[in-house]
């Protein structure tokens, strides 16, 4: 296959040849430079994507649940690319396996995208990578792009804090161990998803759950009260509701102006992301002079990690360096 | 409670004292920079603990494995310091609750401290505040320091990967959706433990554990093939044999030469860290002008995240802001 450079897929990506996205995310998630000056284009392009983050443990059947809403969304004539970082994932095959497999039902369908992320040995580049992926979606014209995570874990979190409308999906049945490390998450939701509402004990669930809201928890940094709704994949009940609640949050947010507030929240997340990301290859990856002057100061415990931090960030070069 | 300056409390918490050292953990909990340069000296004083990470999901009951582990430490006469950053762990007694609960059979031993870090609302800080506490504790004459994390998400890995000795925990039916979030920290375990072995399909796990190792899982970072140890702590069985190994890993280190190389990979990880909580702090926390100005570029997308985020660490200003 011969190498296109990636400033010249820009416009292929912007007409929506799934060709020219896919290889672009490739690069995007690599992290290579070759594809920087592409992405900053892609970047001013973009913006009209409605960016939804559906977040759950493994187990709380968010995969299934992603498949059924995407195919809902399809109906309503939509473009939805789906971004899956959950190792877990059936979309990304399992972290063991590290395969990548497709939706049975939605292959084939030019108007869906899905895409894995590896998450593996991707230092400090998950959350950049993820979000790069979701800006050249974005602006090759897909108007919903959902962004599949396990929601444990900073990167994690951060990816879901990326999103201008975020579902947090919950199960009955997963043990109050798995619940409880999904507490920090449950602030950010705009929307509950209780899953597998065939289930027996759904209905507690449903409770648990809207004591907790009305307690307080979960209504953190979410801008309105979020809603709960019951689904069940096997029935395929509340899809459409979903589907709606999704919407309405969408249009809440443009009618209120709090769409611009969300965004000033993520563009000030995503500056941090880039400057960690940009920090860490350049202290792991590339081990400038600078970097081992510090670390073997460290190593004499002359300096601590924090004085050596700072001497760091102030001897930074200036410049592309990536 | 008068307040005494933490450079005050310096040559207490080196004596042992438990209120100094609690005080001093607090303080770097919460990224004060007044113990700063107490910090600093105490980095300077420490060196010698043993700084063991004990990670497994939730429910692979990997705490009550660290209190019987600490026991058995305990009887060998040496001192043993517990840092908990497990949101689900009994010892910060849930994300939820917040509360901070005590080990039952350790209370009142003044060999033994344990500390609880808050998990939420530390933005960009866990990872750092926790391994500052463990300076604390090392310079604090603790001859090891465990600490125990849910082992899933950056900041958790961030600090097993800052140990000596990193011990995985895995446990029987916890079922594949759980233990797949796992398979990153596979590779970075020194020692395996597969506990609640008293369970009718603890074989299965073991059998399977095994299985992946022998596949080449598990020994990305490790420099020996770690060792699998079955535990029951119903039965009290197994924690001899575990202590054992945790001693052995670090008499190998040692003997071999491993120490220096692990001591400079951490080295390196927590420059990173640091950074990164410095960056994380003048970004999200403090909102200078030169803040402002990127994030309105990218509000009006005429910068990508990552142009922007160049921009920025070409223009941070050096010296002590934090």
């Amino acid at each position: 296959m011969v190498y296109v450079p990636s400033v010249q897929l820009v416009d292929a990506a912007i007409a929506g040849e799934t060709r020219a996205i896919a290889r672009l995310l490739t690069r995007a998630e690599n992290g290579d430079a070759e594809c920087r000056p592409a992405l900053d284009t892609l970047y001013r392009r973009g913006g009209r994507a409605h960016i939804v983050g559906i977040t759950g443990v493994p187990g709380s059947g968010k995969s299934t649940l992603v498949a059924r809403l995407t195919a809902r969304i399809r109906a309503s004539g939509r473009k939805v690319a789906i971004v899956a970082i959950d190792p877990s994932s059936p979309f990304s095959g399992g972290a063991i396996l590290g395969d990548r497999i497709r939706m049975g039902e939605l292959g084939g369908d030019p108007g869906v995208f899905v895409r894995s992320m590896a998450t593996r040995g991707s230092l400090g580049g998950l959350a950049r990578g993820t979000l790069e992926a979701v800006d050249v979606l974005d602006a090759s014209g897909f108007e919903l792009v959902l962004i599949e995570t396990v929601g444990v874990g900073q990167d994690e979190v951060e990816v879901a804090r990326a999103a201008h409308t975020t579902v947090v999906v919950s199960a009955p049945g997963l043990g109050d161990d798995i619940q409880a490390i999904k507490a920090g998450i449950l602030e950010i939701a705009d929307i509950h998803v209780v899953s597998k509402c065939d289930k027996p004990d759904a209905s507690r669930t449903i409770a648990d759950l809207k004591n907790m809201l009305a307690l307080g928890f979960g209504t953190g940094v979410a801008m309105s009260q979020p809603s709960v709704i019951a689904t069940s994949s096997v029935r395929d009940e509340g899809i459409v509701e979903l589907a709606e609640a999704i919407d309405r949050h969408h249009a809440m947010l443009v009618a209120s102006g709090g769409i611009a507030v969300r965004r000033a929240q993520i563009d000030k997340r995503r500056l941090l992301t880039a400057s960690e990301a940009i920090l860490r290859e350049r202290v792991v990856l590339h081990g400038e002079d600078r970097v081992s002057a510090l670390l073997e100061a460290l190593a004499r415990r002359e300096l601590s990690p924090h004085s050596a931090a700072l001497r760091l960030l102030a001897e930074l070069p200036s410049g592309e360096t990536t």
